[in-house]
């Protein structure tokens, strides 16, 4: 058998973990499957763990130095952080002509078109399949898969914490704080839970997503963002009953006008796959000219599902199937501007929270009816004059600077108790 | 740029079409990402077709012809069927050591083994993304995507036809004759429906998937087969309020015993995935020891998403991307026994049409107590006696020898008007 890959792993935490005792436990299957044993002859981590299965590997408490004084073929940077250790051992290691598998969605997003540069230049590969969906093969998928296509859209369920929080507050009824300090002590949300519930690792991942859909630098830059703080129970209650569930979705587009990129929750049918895709799965829907509509659906987070990613990755490289970090090589990508975001046609969901007053309805049709905003359905019960009451509608698809518009004038009516809460409904498009 | 890969295309029927158009119009965008043109230098038809644009290639009337005088680097084998011709020109390119990219299951499943050892043989590679699952990159997710993972279980809806047919008879009540004969005059059943409505055309596209799944060689011969000529309108509305679908599923399964593969209508859970995959298109749930549940659903058929599968081989093949057929050499698969269907557990769905008599239902309860298979729901209406009304029960997990020898005591009392239809049921595993 040739000779073996030489993998040095930065990283003993959840997913550094998970791939060590990936490695161990199929070495044979793994070796058949990449023509050749793929062995971890370094690792490195703060503290030296004691349940992760690092064979004859030698150990280092500096990754950097790892990196330095080892030789390798690969290093495996499951360390986390956009910058910092895991950019420069990713530097140092390209640098040397040696490969890199990553997990790290940030340093991806920030970074990844230049260290895919130094990746060509040096003859090296980068890969990064662990970075988003989990254990899904998306990258392969948009990459190598789907090359055959033009992608119009690629959208998806890509933060698995989002998901929890919404699944759990569906299934409970509960509100977002509740289920959020809940999850954070089942150690399903972090301490500091922004990066997740704003919406900032969807935009990693989308924007990484992206740039393999389109053939364009990742522009992380243009993502707009939104999180699910303000997603109350009230919405998720008038969502079942309209026949949609609420996800956080990253949802980007190539449309005539340059490229769409926009992190949301969303209202999506019960027709449509995403809707299904509960808990801490993840799901993504890729729309190719000749491929017409996919789902890839799987977990999206997780020691082991992740570990699955990174080696396929390794079990490539074993292999020496290289392929341009973002399908194309660097100095192919094309730069798109970013399409107005309020030039996207939806259909809405708006709750209105409001002071129960003769002709205040007649105010909202008005300011609706003024910016061309054609209503499908509305909700209002429970009427008791004087006291606040939820009037919930959708409606037709329509352009968001519109809607907003319309919004921004029902917002100021003095019988508004609250702002105005507005939904996008994604409907499929094929 | 460096040379072409140089492609001469054999078949020009639905998808050779879409395949010569795909590479027409996407040359630029395959290019970048093949790293080289793709170049179609020769194609083959029985009749030279008006409307498939075939550029500056050679035609040939004789695909024999075409390969043996034909300089050329792969070549695209869409005639179809399982020897003749098909098998003729991919030996001969085979021994040639040219590849070969191919959407027949049919030859894949009868003859998938013999020419992955010729391929390995002469450094050539055996490609057949395009044989399963049409547009959706499932032989590349198992075979590279989830390399890491032994695969416990890989089940899916395989066949457009069946899965429109039982699609249309839910939606529209009507029985499968009368929507069989609809569908083959809208074109999207054959005059000669066995291949599809007998499962057959499944049990190919799962011994392909079962093959790669557990690196195994193809055993088309041990699939046992049942498909959807039984499944009434009454099943699928008792399915319907019971909450389940019934899809036409091909099921392959490492058990203790060995290699489970049975094709047969299953009930499914409206929680489970393979619930919502309505229409043509197609979808696969695989089981991994360290992904877990994935899902990939998309277009089954067709002329352009089985293009996408097409030309995804050839930008491997164009990038030098190079893989066993089956995800290990041909040496390495290990033969396994078939196990015995018999041993397999599951729930079942149960459909008597009983005489209504005194003491039927005791009979009944006595042949399912005495082979301890526990009832979990009944539905029984409309009672009248002396008149023959459908008794419907779904039982819990049991082992299916058992479920047989009980239902072959209750056909045999004097009061079942017709045979017992049995459906079993398919449950998530995870």
């Amino acid at each position: 058998m040739s000779q073996a890959l030489k993998v040095a792993l930065a990283g003993l935490g959840t997913v550094g973990g998970g791939t060590a005792a990936l490695l161990a436990e199929q070495a044979e299957l793994l070796a058949l499957r990449a023509g050749r044993p793929i062995e971890l002859v370094a690792a490195a981590n703060l503290e030296k763990p004691k349940d992760v299965p690092l064979g004859k590997a030698a150990f280092f408490t500096d990754a950097r130095q790892m990196v330095a004084e080892t030789s390798f073929d690969v290093l495996v940077e499951l360390i986390g952080g956009a910058q910092g250790i895991a950019l420069d051992i990713a530097k140092a290691a390209l640098a040397k002509g040696r490969s890199v598998v990553t997990a790290n969605k940030a340093m991806i997003a920030h970074h990844g078109v230049e260290l895919a540069a130094l990746a060509e230049a040096n003859g090296a590969t980068l890969a990064f399949e662990a970075s988003v969906g989990g254990g899904i093969p998306i990258i392969k998928t948009l990459r190598e898969g789907l090359a055959g296509n033009r992608i119009r859209s690629v959208m998806g369920i890509l933060n698995g914490t989002c998901n929890y929080i919404l699944t759990t507050m569906r299934a409970s009824g509960r509100d977002f704080a509740d289920v959020l300090a809940e999850a954070q002590k089942l150690g399903y949300a972090e301490a500091d839970p922004g990066f997740d519930i704003d919406g900032i690792d969807t935009a990693h991942k989308l924007a990484i997503l992206a740039s393999l859909a389109f053939a364009t630098p990742v522009a992380i830059d243009k993502v707009a963002c939104e999180g699910i703080r303000h997603v109350s129970a009230l919405d998720i209650q008038y969502a079942d009953e309209l026949g949609y569930r609420i996800k956080l979705l990253g949802v980007a587009r190539q449309t005539g006008q340059g490229i769409e990129q926009r992190v949301y929750p969303a209202m999506v049918p019960l027709s449509f796959p995403l809707a299904h895709v509960d808990g801490v799965f993840n799901a993504i829907v890729t729309e190719g000219d000749f491929v017409g509509r996919s789902v890839l659906e799987g977990r999206g987070a997780g020691a082991r599902p992740t570990a699955s990613a990174v080696v396929a990755d390794l079990v490539d490289l074993a292999r020496g199937r290289s392929v341009p970090a973002f399908g194309v090589p660097v100095t192919a990508l094309k730069t798109q501007p970013a399409a107005p975001n309020e030039a996207h046609a939806s259909a809405y969901y708006i709750r209105l929270m409001v002071k129960d007053q003769p002709g205040v309805f007649a105010d909202i049709a008005a300011a609706l009816r003024d910016e061309k905003v054609s209503m499908e359905q509305i909700i209002q019960r429970g009427r008791s004059p004087g006291a606040t009451v939820p009037v919930v509608m959708t409606v037709h698809e329509t352009v968001e600077a519109a809607m907003l518009r319309a919004l921004a004038r029902i917002g100021k009516l003095a019988a508004l108790a609250e702002p105005p809460r507005l939904i996008r409904i994604e409907a499929p498009t094929a």
